[in-house]
């Protein structure tokens, strides 16, 4: 089953080797990972979709939280959330497929930001399954490359995940 | 400057914490990190933006070839791309705010996809600085919680990056 685990930390140097020898050790299959700032000063924020069953994971949880740097996790699976992913998808096109090309970039709710002579690059965003499903109907018109952000995720409502609700030290003896 | 990297990895256990660690001998910091699956069987992208000198970047490049299961690695600094992230952003709402909250959001191409009784969330996406532009106009209403995917990127034009492109052990010896 497929989780999505978000964990803030410390933006130091090493914290990505960390958090990716752990998945490592645990032999982790990572689906996607995204890694940016957040508005918090010095505080970075991943996004993990990965496979496992619940035992794996609330291990993972548990182990994540011994890191060095490593300052709140949370699984957002199960729970109500807010999950976006982008992707980039160029299609190749001749002068005689354009109109059919654009007709199904429409329905699909992609939209054209950059074309070549034999190609167009669509950009399309929203819940990962939408994005699966539109890929699947573009493939059809040939893709000639693709790239996805991975998913971010947010706690729908009033919930928010911060660096300052649970103080690292608190949990570091799970 | 920065930088943005993108590479091309068999999808295998390993890659990731081998890239890290390639990264933390180099001290490159890493402001953000895509990963996700192409549409190429067994084949991941990264998307790297990180701070360095080109002669740093250059011996990055040099070094992740020789690393297993890298694949390709591209910089596509000063090359015409496409680079898109995206953004979601929970804003605190009282009643009173909602209106000026609303016009803000859509001053700045933003749309709610979430809303609680004391917030709103809104998703953005767009070139990287045209969602930091977005989101320092929206610091003013009271961001309560902010995660970005972190740039991907693309070519423009017909030009590609597949892993096909330049088999491996062609590079391998750099």
């Amino acid at each position: 089953m497929h989780h999505t685990l978000v964990a803030l930390v410390e933006d130091k140097p090493g914290v990505l080797n960390r958090v990716a020898s752990l998945m490592r050790r645990r032999a982790f299959n990572i689906e996607s990972l995204t890694v940016g700032r957040t508005d918090e000063p010095g505080v970075s924020r991943m996004t993990f979709v990965i496979d496992g069953t619940q035992t794996g994971i609330d291990r993972v949880v548990a182990n994540l939280y011994k890191l060095v740097n490593v300052l709140q996790v949370d699984d957002l699976t199960g729970t109500p959330a807010v999950s976006r992913d982008l992707a980039l998808v160029k299609l190749s096109a001749s002068p005689l497929s354009r109109a059919r090309l654009h007709r199904t970039i429409d329905e699909v709710g992609g939209h054209v930001v950059d074309s070549g002579t034999s190609t167009v690059t669509v950009e399309i965003t929203g819940e990962p399954p939408r994005i699966d499903h539109a890929i699947d109907r573009l493939r059809a018109l040939g893709i000639v490359e693709l790239v996805r952000t991975g998913a971010t995720a947010m706690a729908r409502g009033d919930r928010t995940i911060k660096a300052d609700a649970a103080p690292a030290a608190a949990v570091v003896g799970q």
